[in-house]
């Protein structure tokens, strides 16, 4: 019979996307929906971009070179060096967003059946990019109580098997908002060096960090940076997810002669969205601030709310856009469609994102949401409102 | 040790850039190259395509849908109508070129060791993509002599094993420039119908065929219907290959499914260059009809020029704008690079693609290049020109 392959089978649907029908539902009757569950934010993205496209005038819209223009190489390399990180120009390769950064280093340091940890929960879509390349994610599982900081390193080195390839973090973490500190890159560092494995950093809201809380790259640990790969985007950085365009970093040169290889065979990055991207490393560093003060506000409002709720658990969530909360209810994903399908105020309802879908082991999380803070002041305000009056209702019915 | 995958290992570099420094180093000796080795029109990308994109005007570069923005999906479906496909909206995703196209359906139907058949010589980046997907692609040899066209059904089905999962065809093909006959076509499809196997059309070249010669696509076969995938790209169609705009269409529903699931992990395609894309629809039928005029002019200065230049086997192209001549020399490769290092005619010299790197068997194509067309007439007769002097001086060494 005409089949599919295994992977196609494993392959996970997106958990974010399955509650969409109910959304769309919701809003045909009239329901307005404050969108908690995903990562877009509304910030403008900055003028420059759209300048430097409208501005394309080569008659002919040619391939560029498979690394990504080396113009846009460049302007990450000055990024880098303001964040203290030393990337050469040929240790730096443009790709298709973060999505692709992080793909390709899989592919590059796993072959199937392969194992790489990742702190849970985790960026859902890890769970696609590991199935695609025939990878296996192995959770190193992280607490609500503990704001999702890692465990010990005897409980992590007890992870690794002779076939563990990588340890790969979100940093700061989608979806739970925790920046590992020092001590704990460190101490990741430690093991990769032990077990002489690859230390995978998903640095994509490197600038999303609050309370003047420092961050710390796993680049800004010296003794590792022959195995360290730093996946990056400019899509949250510069509210430019649209553009998708990112990079991948390292100074391994085998691993990056590897990842141009993987370029060549799909020749290059949409060209024009490299010339926008190109110009935004002239964003001033007052758009930074003004963003940064904007989420920090942001995250009080939901942090507070979330306080307010009795029965709640959740640690002050230091960085990216995200939190992830453990809520009074057996079955988050149950109550998030019941928000979207029979609760309202004012004919107004939340969505927010089941957390099970973040995690690896079967039945955590399964009473935790992810809630994004990417709406401006008043929206955040009353989408908060509306979900704790909906945590009550439910809970009471 | 610190260690790459062995699909790193594998994962074969671009055979045509292998040959780029040698090209530099020769223009920084002051030779004019003109490239006939790879595959970048000069014809100039419509206007609509820059119209659109400088029309832009929301204020923040949102993710666009997973499957492609619907008005793009939308005038794709209007273009296939026109090319007498009906596919529906539900049956196109959106995808970075056909490169993308490719490997998510290589993904989709097979797993780690399945086989692939493709006629050899192939589009070298092929096998890029099939060692990604962690596939096996199974050459299904061809002639220059025959104009590589296919053998005969029983060879073709003395091929398949029990874990081939597809055979996948380019056509117009790269790198020969041949036309599969609807005959071939029905051939094609008796096998997959006959081994339950997948049906994979490259079909990017779509409009490029000459002489008056009918296309026919694998969607023309009502048989095989629920088999076929077809790869498209706009690429090279509107002379936007930067654009890295391409889809994968399929009335499977199960496997487009699949797609889905692994275009929702990457989250979606470039926002402006789609809504550049989408314009393109509107392009006016006289842009094609010059455009294929013009590639015939080509064509026809190309296949002149290696009648005349004695000991040359080639038959004569049909489609696409490559063509694969087999040339009375040894070693093409060491011929290529001979005329960027020690030829040239009044400072100039012609830079073309040794064939091996097209072939998958061992041995074959050794004496073979590939040409593209894709200089304009006054180029092409003096990159030609030079060709033909330079084989008859490697000839006298």
């Amino acid at each position: 019979m005409l089949s599919l392959s295994k992977r196609a089978e494993l392959m996970p649907a997106s958990p974010i996307r399955k509650l969409v029908p109910f959304a769309q539902e919701a809003k045909k009757n009239g329901i307005k929906v404050y969108h908690l569950n995903i990562g877009q934010p509304d910030i403008k993205t900055p003028e420059l971009f759209f300048e430097a496209i409208r501005n394309f005038d080569a008659p002919v819209l040619e391939y560029a070179l498979s690394q990504g223009d080396i113009k846009l190489i460049d302007s990450f390399k000055k990024y880098y060096e303001k964040c203290n990180i030393d990337f050469e120009q040929d240790e730096i390769i443009i790709t298709y967003g973060g999505s692709e950064a992080i793909i390709l280093s899989l592919m590059a340091i796993g072959d199937p059946g392969d194992e790489v940890l990742v702190p849970e929960p985790f960026y859902a879509n890890y769970n696609g990019f590991a199935c695609e390349a025939g990878l296996v994610i192995k959770p190193i599982t992280t607490k609500a109580e503990e704001g999702f900081h890692l465990p010990s390193k005897e409980y992590i080195k007890s992870l690794i098997k002779p076939n563990t390839r990588a340890i790969m973090i979100s940093n700061p973490c989608n979806p739970t908002g925790t920046v590992y500190t020092k001590g704990e890159l460190k101490m990741l560092g430690e093991i990769a060096l032990e077990h002489d494995i690859f230390l995978i950093g998903d640095e994509v809201y490197r600038e999303f960090v609050y309370d003047g809380l420092e961050f710390t790259s796993l680049m800004h640990i010296p003794e590792i940076r022959d195995r360290v790969i730093i996946c990056d985007s400019i899509s949250k950085r510069y509210s430019a997810c649209g553009a998708r365009i990112g990079c991948v970093c390292s100074k391994n040169k085998d691993f990056m002669k590897t990842i141009m290889k993987f370029a060549q065979a799909r020749l290059c990055v949409a060209t024009i969205e490299m010339l926008g991207a190109t110009s935004l490393i002239n964003t001033t560093k007052e758009y930074f601030q003004e963003v940064n003060k904007e989420y920090q506000k942001r995250r009080d409002i939901v942090y507070n709310a979330l306080l307010n709720i009795p029965g709640v658990v959740c640690e002050k969530p230091m960085g990216a856009f995200y939190v992830v909360a453990k809520l009074p209810i057996d079955d988050a994903e149950d109550f998030a469609k019941w928000m979207l399908t029979d609760f309202n105020v004012n004919n107004a309802t939340t969505m927010v994102a089941p957390a099970a879908g973040f995690y690896a082991t079967p039945g955590l999380g399964k009473d935790e949401v992810r809630l994004a803070y990417i709406l401006k002041e008043e929206d955040l305000t009353v989408a908060m409102d509306i979900l704790a009056k909906g945590i009550k209702a439910y809970s009471n019915k």
